[in-house]
C-alpha cells in the first residue's frame, strides 16, 4: 500500500517551482478515470494559473492565502450542460434539471477532484481544499463564466509543498465506522473517541486563543456558526435554481 | 506515478477470497486521511457484510448483483449525528441543520469514499460505486438505521476481481478542462469530443439492443429518464428534510 495515503497531510504553502503542463495534464487524465454514473462524465474542471484570474477568484474564498501562493488553482464543477448539449444534437430530450441530477454531477465532481488529489500527492506535489466554494458559487460562476448546467462544488490549490506541517489528528477508525448497522453514540462513547483530541496540546491552546470552554464552542461560536450556515444555505439553493437544477423538484 | 490510476476498470464480479479485516481495516485508515472541512469528520462508513443484510439492501439497489455478490459493501453517509452529540455534550450549540452543513457533509463522505476505492485498487482489490443510493436513500436509512443527521451519499461494492472486463472509454481530456474561463461548447467541439464514443462498435452494439437512433437517446429514454429523476429528486429532498437538513433554509 503506497505510504503516501498514510502521511499526506495538507499542504497551505507552495514554493515557486512551476507545476509543468505535462505534468498536471497527466495527472488529470489519471483523474478522469475515477468512477462516473452510467460513464456520462457530468463533470468539469476549470484551471486557473493566470496571476489576475486569481486575485479575482481569491474574495470568494475568503482571501485565504493559498488561492494567490498556489502555482495551480483547479474548481471542480457539477456539469450537465455539456451533456445536455450534446443530447439535443442528437435528437434525445436532457431531463437533468432537478436535485438528483445535481448530486450526480456533484458526485461525479467530487470523485476526479480527489483521484487527481491523491495522483498529485503521489508524484510529491502537495493540495489544499478550498471549502468556500459551496459558499459563493455564484461568485464564483460569474468569475469563471459558468453556463446553466454547471456549479462548482468544490476547489482545490496545487503546488509544490513549501512547507512540512504536522500532520493533523483524526478520531479513532471505530469512531466513524459501523457493523451492519449504525450503533448510534452513546454520551461514554462520545467522550471516548473525542479524548484524544481533546487533550492534545495543540487542541488547549486553539481553545485558548479563540477564548472558549470548549473545542466542541470554537466550532459553534467561532469557524461554522448556524448564522453564516443558514446564510450561505439560501444562498446555495438560489444557486441550483438559478442554474437549472431545481427545476420542478420544489 | 502509480499505473493503477491510469489502468483501473470497474469490476461488478468477485471471488471468493475473503477480504481480511486488517486489509479492510487498513483501507479504511488510508481513507479517513482524506481532506476533511476543518478536520470535522462529517462521514460515517456502514460496513456490510452479512449475507441477510446484503438481501435487504439489495432492492435499494435495483437489485444491482453487486450487492449480493461483493464480500464487502461500504455505504459512506454524510454524517453530523455525531459532530452535534459531542456540540451538546460540551456546552455548544450546534446549527448545522441546513442544506450548506449536508453538501459539507457529503463532500466529506465522498472524498473519503474515493480514497478508499484508490488505495483498494492500489491493493489489487476491484470496486463499484452504486448511484442508486442517492435515489433510495429513504429505504437505505431505514435498513441501516441511519439517525437525524446522517444521509447515505454513496455505496461501493469491494473484493477480489473475478472478472477482467476492457476499460471504457472517457471523453477527450480537452473536453472536461477549461482553462482559465468556462469556454461553453459550440455544435463543432460537440461532435469532436463525442465522435470516437459514438463510433465505437459497442456503442453501436449498444444503440442497436435498446433501438434508439443515438447514444444520447438510451441515457434521455432508457437509463436516465426525466420522470424517474423527478420522482427521485422529490424523494431524496424529502429525505433530507425528514434527516434535519433543510430546516430553516427553503
Amino acid at each position: 500500500m503506497s505510504s503516501t495515503f498514510f502521511t499526506r497531510r495538507t499542504i497551505r504553502k507552495y514554493s515557486d517551482r512551476t507545476v509543468a503542463n505535462d505534468l498536471l495534464n497527466n495527472i488529470l487524465k489519471a483523474g478522469i478515470r475515477a468512477s462516473t454514473t452510467g460513464n456520462m462524465q457530468v463533470y468539469s474542471i476549470i484551471i486557473t494559473r493566470d496571476a489576475e484570474m486569481k486575485k479575482k477568484l481569491a474574495p470568494a474564498h475568503f482571501n485565504q492565502s493559498m488561492i494567490t501562493n498556489a502555482p495551480v488553482v483547479l474548481t471542480f464543477c457539477a456539469d450537465f450542460n455539456r451533456f445536455n448539449k450534446w443530447c439535443r444534437q442528437r435528437e434525445a430530450v436532457p431531463g437533468y434539471d432537478n436535485f438528483l441530477s445535481f448530486m450526480t454531477a456533484a458526485i461525479d465532481a467530487l470523485l476526479v477532484a480527489q483521484t487527481v488529489c491523491n495522483v498529485a500527492e503521489d508524484e510529491g506535489l502537495g493540495i489544499c481544499y478550498l471549502g468556500t466554494t459551496t459558499y459563493n458559487a455564484d461568485q464564483i460562476i460569474d468569475i469563471l463564466d459558468l453556463p446553466a448546467g454547471v456549479v462548482p462544488v468544490t476547489t482545490v490549490t496545487l503546488g509544490w509543498p513549501a512547507e512540512e506541517p504536522e500532520q493533523v489528528d483524526r478520531l479513532p477508525l471505530a469512531a466513524v465506522v459501523h457493523n451492519e448497522k449504525y450503533q448510534d453514540y452513546t454520551e461514554a462513547m462520545i467522550n471516548d473517541f473525542y479524548a484524544e483530541k481533546e487533550t492534545r496540546q495543540d487542541t488547549k491552546k486553539f481553545i485558548e486563543e479563540n477564548n472558549k470552554k470548549s473545542l466542541a464552542q470554537v466550532f459553534t461560536d467561532v469557524r461554522y456558526k448556524k448564522a453564516d450556515n443558514e446564510f450561505f444555505s439560501g444562498k446555495l439553493l438560489e444557486v441550483l435554481k438559478k442554474q437549472g437544477f431545481l427545476g420542478e423538484s420544489l
